[in-house]
């Protein structure tokens, strides 16, 4: 029963051989999650929620910074509040588990587990909000949302997944507008400068957006295998629900008028992101800003006289610029080495009596695997260095590598070239038609990801149809 | 539709002429919860929750402090799952919310949304651990859980609500009795030094421990109206679940072994009672250590130069040593004055020209209604002397007020009498038999609360039966 301690960890599949299998074997091997006997939902393990707490902490600070409020609102809503908005029912009603007992009874109108909470807020601020000096409000909710998927994957799309949901109310279309983008651009920053994920930002077509938005807007990433991950949306509702739902203020003048709303959202899935941009086959690489551990150090002949005092030393020290662990387990150096490498902490650093001897320590990047000898002396200023060069130089690769899948097509012959063989995003010009848009899906797989608030004029003309191009557009298959 | 800014916030029931009119009123009117179109859930509010997140702020400290790590586990539970421990389904089966349906398809399993985790957490144990050397496992979550409750009040007893759920488990019974009484303690600790609670600590009789246990030990408090109220419970398992789901290791003589295992929660309903210990006919009184504002600033006459520009000055000053507000609506200071007291503002700093005039500023204590002038110049030192000295003096008064409260019974006549007339915790000696346990809540509708760790001997006597008497207890009516 008891398991081998001198083995080395166990080869995972190669990316580039299986990439979903690759995926399924970082999510075990590195202890992030495991399934469940429930159909289509995983158990978030310790260092999975670790990473999850961090990005809480990260953006719920954000939030609050621009004044947001944290509430709860409850997990079940009764049929006929989810019907209350036309477009939004008739979006999430197909995808949604239904609570029809409670007890031994059956319910006399059955309730949905939330997949999404505006009908709540709708409801809630419906009641609460009389006049302009009320507003806006500015909520947020940490919570786990429920939707019935067919097919899953740890992180990427499970039947539950914890996120936050912001639902803010304006006064003015001007306000919520910029509230959307507002929220979008702490999205896009969070993955820059916290995952050292490149975004692209813009706005979903009309067949892509929000049940019930007037406008989603959209942060997209770009994975290792070429595929697209929709990380993060913003939207803009307009007074849609405020009408359903009888959202009224007394204006200045005490004239009645609805509110203008929004939403946005992120979720676990963006963990999936950081392992399918991040990642090798060695395992995860945990960008440093983000991860639970940004240092392990690991005592090399430890048995040694003075080894694991002088390692706990320095462990105390580092303690106070990063985020440190140590492993004195029975377990040898290579299997720790393997180990660490599999849950891409940042960095390694290695201690023996030699190391000792010369007032020196190893350490080694997990991005670069590159080693470096640093004096004892300096670990308070180098490892805070090391780590934001280990960022930078994770921000940069993931950008070059997602250039190098971006190419752009003028013809469909081109389009589906790019897709088939290079995959990736494909920017092309649109016209702006639907049947476009679906006849593109069609025939390359791909979908529209975004119109990104940064053009470009490829051509004068849609890439489907020769009319006359409305926009440039993100185009990629996506998960 | 406008409100009325000069109005003085409305009376609230008062507690003695209604005692759940009261609780109902400062609900709403500290804008803690709102009712929802759910059947039995409430909302909860931005004041509600900003005190749930301080809760969860130092109890999630501590139980990392003590080696505990979070995890999320589905929130729906497959019936078989549920049924595998004979005890734990037939407590909870009752009172849980079914999902029968997902989409437009029905299950062929249904699946209940978690009332308590247990279960989920035995199944991934079962999965997870071999050796010894995989124990202990410390595990929490704080999540959400559904009992689908007859009648409902906000926090005390709701369908939904917001609480943490740890889940341990030990190579030995001895180490998992130790968790089991140092979770019990941090408990305590926490209502004593945070919110100024002071609690009773012992081990329910069989009849009230939790379905499955071997041992259930509570936190048990006294409100206002007399009513006990169960604060918090942790519960010693033995091998009753390791047998059920089969969780065993392998022993350093490789020999295998059933875990002993533990779980322990505390939830939301600690705000409820929060509000029926220290809660007044103005309000909410908050205690300081957990509030959300510690110190909110009113300056008076705002609109007379520099009396603001003074009023946020001092603001930065005090946010250094203090969770501050300042409000400077167009309100009056009459109404604000209401409002914050009505919320529990432990400290109320008033401001204006002859303040300044006097470099002096007025404190209000929210707990005595005292007022104090302190010169400007000391306010970094006399409002964290001022918190402490409220926390110190709302733990003695309502100690004081359990004091006056508990008292003895050695005959039924006397027990009867004691719960009619002077409600609060009655103390007895019991002989251990269930039948007086029954006979007892029949006769006075008083229930066991807990045998207290510290044991008093009143009698030699069981109050009920007249048997020899195996413990003291304490007996109330519960909430």
């Amino acid at each position: 029963m008891s398991k081998n301690n001198n083995k080395r960890v166990e080869q995972i599949t190669s990316m580039d051989v299986d990439f979903a299998q690759w995926y399924t074997d970082i999510v075990k091997k590195a202890e992030l999650a495991d399934y469940s006997s429930v159909r289509g939902c995983v158990i978030l393990r310790p260092y999975a929620y670790a990473i999850w707490e961090n990005i809480q902490k990260y953006l719920d600070g954000k939030f609050k910074e621009k004044g947001h409020e944290n509430v709860y609102m409850p997990m079940l809503i009764p049929e006929s509040l989810l019907q209350k908005e036309k477009d939004h029912v008739e979006g999430f009603a197909p995808e949604v588990a239904w609570v029809t007992k409670g007890g031994n009874d059956e319910l006399t109108e059955k309730l949905c587990v939330r997949p999404t909470s505006e009908t709540l807020f709708c409801e809630h601020y419906a009641k609460i909000v009389q006049s302009y000096k009320d507003l806006p409000k500015l909520y947020n909710q940490w919570c786990s949302v429920v939707r019935w998927e067919k097919t899953t994957r740890p992180f990427l799309r499970t039947s539950e997944f914890l996120w936050q949901e912001g639902h803010t109310i304006h006064a003015t279309k001007e306000e919520a507008e910029a509230e959307t983008i507002q929220m979008l651009n702490i999205y896009a920053e969070f993955c820059e400068n916290m995952l050292a994920i490149p975004v692209v930002k813009g706005r979903k077509t009309e067949k892509e957006k929000f049940a019930g938005a007037e406008a989603t807007y959209t942060i997209e990433s770009l994975m290792h295998d070429g595929k697209a991950l929709q990380s993060g949306t913003s939207h803009f509702f307009g007074q849609n629900f405020a009408k359903a739902f009888g959202i009224q203020f007394a204006d200045k003048n005490e004239k009645l008028e609805y509110v203008n709303q929004t939403s946005w959202g992120m979720s676990t899935r963006i963990i999936g992101g950081i392992i399918m941009v991040h990642g090798d086959d060695e395992g995860l690489k945990m960008p440093p800003r983000i991860a639970p551990t940004q240092v392990v150090i690991i005592p090399v002949a430890q048995h040694k006289a003075g080894v694991i005092e002088k390692a706990t030393e320095l462990k105390d020290r580092i303690s106070k610029v990063a985020r440190v662990k140590m492993d004195i387990s029975d377990k040898t150096p290579g299997w720790k080495f393997s180990e660490y490498e599999m849950k891409g902490i940042p960095v390694r650093l290695e201690i023996g009596p030699k190391d000792i001897e010369k007032n020196q320590v190893v350490l080694v990047r997990r991005d670069t695997r590159e080693k470096i000898f640093v004096s004892m002396d300096e670990l308070e200023t180098k490892i805070p260095e090391l780590l934001e060069d280990i960022h930078n130089s994770m921000l940069t690769a993931a950008t070059k590598a997602r250039e190098e899948k971006t190419s752009t097509a003028t013809t469909m012959e081109e389009f589906n070239d790019k897709v088939e063989n290079k995959t990736g995003f494909v920017k092309a010009m649109w016209c702006g038609d639907k049947e476009c848009e679906d006849k593109i899906k069609e025939v390359t797989g791909a979908t529209s990801r975004c119109i990104p608030f940064e053009q470009e004029e490829l051509s004068g003309t849609c890439v489907c149809c020769g009319k006359k191009a409305k926009h440039m557009v993100y185009w990629g298959r996506a998960y």
